[in-house]
């Protein structure tokens, strides 16, 4: 039988948590094992919480422990990125039933200090608590030099994207059909790549505003453009759309297109850039920032708003 | 009938929690609404993250919202203090049911933001997923000039508490036995008080060490003693045992003493000072830090080392 966390107990889980996690991170002059974590963030702190929940976040038969680790850090660390900022440090909320495997959780904190060791960060503390269904909140931290909010977009302002946008999406699609490959989708799907440079990159490009996609591409840039007060005209013809999610989608029978406006889990950045400016490398230009003006502030795709329906999700709905 | 999350939606909630929040606190530069909340947290940042999950960690028969709020927060605060440091911010990661109620929603930010009201922190984040089970993860953020440590005890260190203990267990008996009084006690349960400014104080006075006790007196304060590799020797004629408790332990035919010595969630501070020192005021000497011989590093009451158990608890056995 495999040894769960009722076999080796709260204190016991977290021993072995500890000594599956590499050593502390820069950041991290305090690591688990006392009342808090201290950490060395000089400059202003950039602070991001985000949870998943087995079954609906993530389904055991589609992730391994590790998949569920990175993907769970990711998303966390993506909000650094967002704002502009690096991350440095990462606290895991776990909360499981007893009789979860401890290799499952090991097999969790493995993904998560990978993850995080992508950018130096560490696993700095956490909390275990038992409860019936599997769930992870993690707070990432990181500092940023000069944080980039959604609200400072301009009209005129170039928008652009950096990183991979639809793949998870069509990762998704794939496995809710019951295939497995084309590999490269299911793993964006399992393991997200933010492009956790470009963040802080758009940040001294003087980027002006700056969201991260993990609702949807139309939902999140809506969500920029309507707390800058503006219309983010994007040109479908300047929108990417990777060979592999075109060579997938007529197997699959869809508008690759609808993977890329709609699909989220990439956590690819979105950054408004003043007219004119040269883009860091990693971004390509999407659209324009215009006036609000009749509907209101929103995101247009070729000129016609979007209403909001079918491009991101509300989970309560 | 009641307006619940899933009439609302995540969006819906999320505002409604913003509106009901009180403006900005000082370490909060960006709050709710970005990707990730900026924060001034100048010095070394110290970060814990504790999770309460219903009907394990509250039941909602014994606890309104606003009581599960303060109690999750206190929780997290209280450990930034065991550090030495204040508590700035809060991040809350809420799971919840779709037919959760939106004013239940609200009542636990009401209370997690009126606990960082005692510190003048403020709420600066948070997420909200749909899950089958109630829970609360709160990731507290603070500042520590001096963090203090579980690790730095010496033998001859005078060992001291602040705050009130036992008296959550006390007010958890009365609830457990069906009884609604005495009112202090059960309130005490609902909404610890912890000596948040202890903490810092013990740090200015040359603390060598601290925990907070969460898990019990004698659990905790073997964390503290093991860590730092020394015998932690309680006087039980020292150890204050408040009149509330006497008077009640009577009715309920319980040994006062076991509730000072084996509750927990009072987030009292206990803290070890070289000897000689001037105690902070707030705190109350009630042992002396000795050598670590023959069991080994751990607590002791009236010379007799304590074996582990009954004195605290497990979450996973």
């Amino acid at each position: 039988m495999a040894e769960t966390i009722a076999d080796v107990g709260e204190f016991g889980l977290i021993e072995r948590i500890r000594d599956g996690l590499p050593p502390a991170a820069p950041g991290v002059a305090v690591g688990l094992g006392d009342d808090a974590a201290v950490l060395d963030l000089p400059g202003p702190v950039v602070a991001s919480v985000d949870t998943v929940v087995a079954g609906r976040h993530f389904k055991p038969e589609w992730a391994t422990a590790e998949d569920v680790g990175h993907r769970a850090a990711a998303a966390g660390m993506a909000d650094i990125a967002a704002m502009g900022g690096r991350c440095r440090a990462l606290l895991v909320a776990l909360t499981a039933p007893a009789d979860t495997e401890v290799a499952w959780v090991t097999g969790l904190l493995q993904g998560i200090a990978d993850e995080a060791g992508e950018v130096a960060a560490g696993v700095a503390g956490g909390d275990v608590v038992r409860g019936d269904t599997l769930t992870v909140s993690i707070t990432a931290l990181g500092t940023a030099e000069r944080p980039v909010l959604r609200s400072g977009a301009e009209p005129g302002d170039i928008i652009a994207i950096a990183g991979r946008q639809g793949w998870a999406a069509a990762g998704l699609t794939v496995l809710s059909r019951g295939f497995r490959s084309p590999r490269a989708l299911v793993h964006a799907y399992q393991r997200p790549a933010p492009p956790y440079d470009s963040g802080p990159a758009a940040a001294r490009s003087g980027a002006t505003a700056m969201i991260d996609i993990s609702d949807g591409l139309l939902a999140d840039v809506g969500h920029l453009a309507r707390s800058s007060g503006v219309l983010a005209d994007l040109d479908s013809s300047l929108i990417p759309v990777a060979d592999q999610l075109s060579e997938t989608s007529s197997a699959f029978n869809v508008d690759p297109l609808m993977w890329v406006l709609a699909g989220g889990d990439d956590h690819s950045l979105v950054a408004t850039f003043p007219p004119g400016s040269a883009l860091p490398s990693m971004f390509t230009m999407i659209g324009r920032v215009g006036e609000s003006v009749g509907n209101g502030p929103g995101v247009a795709v070729d000129g016609r708003q979007w209403s909001g329906q079918g491009g991101g999700h509300d989970h309560f709905r």
